[in-house]
């Protein structure tokens, strides 16, 4: 089945905010063999909703919208549903009781604005939120059907999950078989990439497809398949997924889509090491990255973000004569670091990050953008230093990602040795 | 002037990547008083683009596009660009150049992929995309303008205000004024805001627009007025914000868009204050927040991410008894992890939280979600348990927010007595 969806919002055209929610559902409508044919972003515009609604209900037989249902004045999504679909807004006790029930578990009392949150259009059918105040409003029209959510991301998230995707399954049946294959690939970049898989490209069926979704510092390959016999289309994918992992070798660093702080944590685990993370410039963002990953406790022990030269002396360990020498934009600096988080921390392995991340504090020998970073493995060390593009975010972005790179080759070359 | 984007890419539609290009080309048109009509996300199809481009048309004099450049094979933008505005694919030496140069920069040489971005429609202008490897493409029909970018948002953003922005600034003149006053606003849920606004909105002239545009823990308040007369438009919002800071007094905690751990470091740089933290649960992340604003090694010494109870017997002296009889997940133990490290680090102000982030962890006493927080400025501390919902980047995210505002009341509140 292909879904249109139709994210509605002025804050989303001005971008104050950024619309993960179409995203997030394409997601999760692809183990399903289902796909998002397009997104339309729009504003609170009655117009504007109208007008996408016709032509996503002429591309796609399913519609999912989400946004426009706040409760301050400025949505006006209701209404123009009433007129697309019929009918009139409606008072509805079922949704005031949920709003009331939603509103206890927050310790809050109703209100004007959220007491509107009840009138819902006579044409639709709703699924109570059991997360936020705003209904799930579902309607159908000749054969096609709309869902309205609301734009928040986690309301729409959990009624996605637990309501209107099995709902969506139950009313929409699809006969042919699905798989997905991800590998995750270090050591190359998309071009190089597409070149050294061009003899395994010409093997592949036409009913399995590959796509290149590259990142920084990886690249995920993706094969799709689909088909109405699942054993062919399941050994065809072990044959495709068989001759990858011949042709990358251990360049391949995972066979399923996970991000690298997640890698990382797996090779730890499996070898029952534990990392800490000393950190200047990225500011606790490695430290961050790792701890996102569940069960990261396992592995990980600590870190210490130094952003004064004192906290890197007294808590570190590192020499005041290795900062004034070297200053601590350094290779010696960041060594030390790694040195003194691992021994503060007990921990085997560890990672260590100074630089410039800008806009100030450049200078002509290291301008903003100047990197060093260190990685620990045991006995062995390895430091370098980046040179990175871009404002503030891009360069802690980048250092962050490319230091957990950096640690995953270091973790799989001692594993190969 | 109103202007439409287009996304191009199949990983927007599986949900692999966002598109944050649309929100960064709206906040850069939005000084201009241009604004953004929508927003079409689409796959790398040929129809689709071709369709998408007219649909646009029909609706603003420029059209925007990003993405479906990349050195692989499965983009078929270029060609469709040819269909739709004439001519056919051409080598580009100029083109092939700055591939060189850019690739150089990178200590890289060409391939015959990358080679490929040398060809570009004959019926375009090129403008060269200094910082990546596809070019930038501008089409003029019947008077309205196509510009085509690359995906990748850095390029995109470096262009767009180096050459883009500029470029159609000149093709596209406008006589109105402009002009966004932003407020960042506390204390308030938005229903309960929108009423406490209701005698302010009716003192808003048709030329100005008041948005609430919600965030977790603040709310945002954007006058926009758009007027021929600039010395009554300035005026009229002068006299629009004054009466808002009368009427929110100190709720109102910033007079312009920044984020919450900026507003927090220009309360402790304006007072001469140092900040440190102390993470469990929040993994650096807290750190990572204040250390994303520029020029906060001003005020923010470091962090100590105590994934380990170790770690916060040992480097910050949270007492073992303290562990033993209340658990890592308790008053006692963030008080004293807040005590620690603005005792490690030499601050008047700390941050600690040290919570259930889930999936795995919770208890019947402690489930998923709990988190506890202190904040400490000078001789007052306070500290608060909260119960967050979600998953747990959910839960780490809503603990970062909760707490910096937690500080920033403080801190609001300090200032005030």
């Amino acid at each position: 089945m292909e879904v249109s969806i139709i994210a509605i919002g002025d804050e989303l055209l001005i971008g104050q905010v950024t619309d993960t929610n179409s995203g997030w559902i394409a997601r999760h409508l692809s183990p399903l063999g289902w796909s998002v044919k397009s997104v339309r972003v729009i504003g609170d515009d009655s117009e504007e909703i109208f007008r996408a609604i016709d032509a996503a209900f002429a591309q796609t037989d399913i519609v999912l919208t989400t946004g426009g249902l706040g409760p301050t004045k400025d949505d006006i999504t209701k209404p123009t549903l009433c007129r697309y679909f019929g009918g009139e807004l409606v008072h509805s006790p079922e949704v005031e009781q949920n709003v009331l029930e939603v509103l206890a578990k927050r310790h809050l009392t109703i209100n004007a604005l959220t007491a509107a949150q009840a009138m819902v259009p006579s044409s639709c059918r709703v699924i109570q939120n059991r997360v936020g105040t705003a209904p799930i409003m579902w309607f159908e029209k000749e054969g096609k059907v709309l869902v309205a959510m609301p734009g928040v991301p986690f309301e729409t998230e959990q009624m996605m999950e637990s309501e209107v995707i099995p709902q969506l399954v139950k009313r929409f049946v699809v006969n042919e078989h699905i798989e997905h294959r991800t590998f995750v690939v270090i050591d190359y970049m998309e071009s190089r990439l597409a070149m050294r898989l061009e003899d395994f490209e010409r093997q592949i069926p036409p009913y399995i497809h590959l796509a290149y979704l590259p990142k920084p510092g990886i690249i995920r390959l993706r094969l799709s398949g689909q088909h109405r016999d699942a054993a062919l289309l399941c050994a065809e994918m072990d044959r495709l997924s068989e001759l990858l992992r011949d042709t990358l070798g251990s360049s391949i660093v995972a066979s399923e889509d996970k991000p690298i702080a997640a890698i990382v944590g797996d090779m730890l685990r499996g070898r029952g090491l534990s990392l800490s993370t000393a950190e200047s410039c990225t500011g606790g963002n490695v430290a961050h990255a790792i701890t996102a990953i569940a069960g990261s406790s396992d592995y990980f022990n600590g870190s210490v973000v130094a952003y004064s030269n004192t906290v890197k002396q007294e808590v570190l360990g590192v020499p005041a004569d290795v900062l004034a020498e070297h200053g601590a934009v350094s290779e010696h600096t960041v060594r030390a670091m790694a040195e003194g988080v691992a021994r503060l921390m007990h921990t085997q392995c560890a990672i260590a990050t100074s630089g410039v991340a800008g806009p100030g504090g450049g200078t002509p020998e290291k301008p903003v953008g100047t990197v060093w970073v260190a990685v620990k493995c045991g006995g062995r060390m390895e430091a370098e230093c980046y040179h990175l593009p871009g404002t503030r975010d891009r360069v802690i972005d980048r250092a962050t990602t490319n230091v957990l790179c950096k640690l995953l080759k270091l973790l799989r070359d001692c594993a190969v040795e």
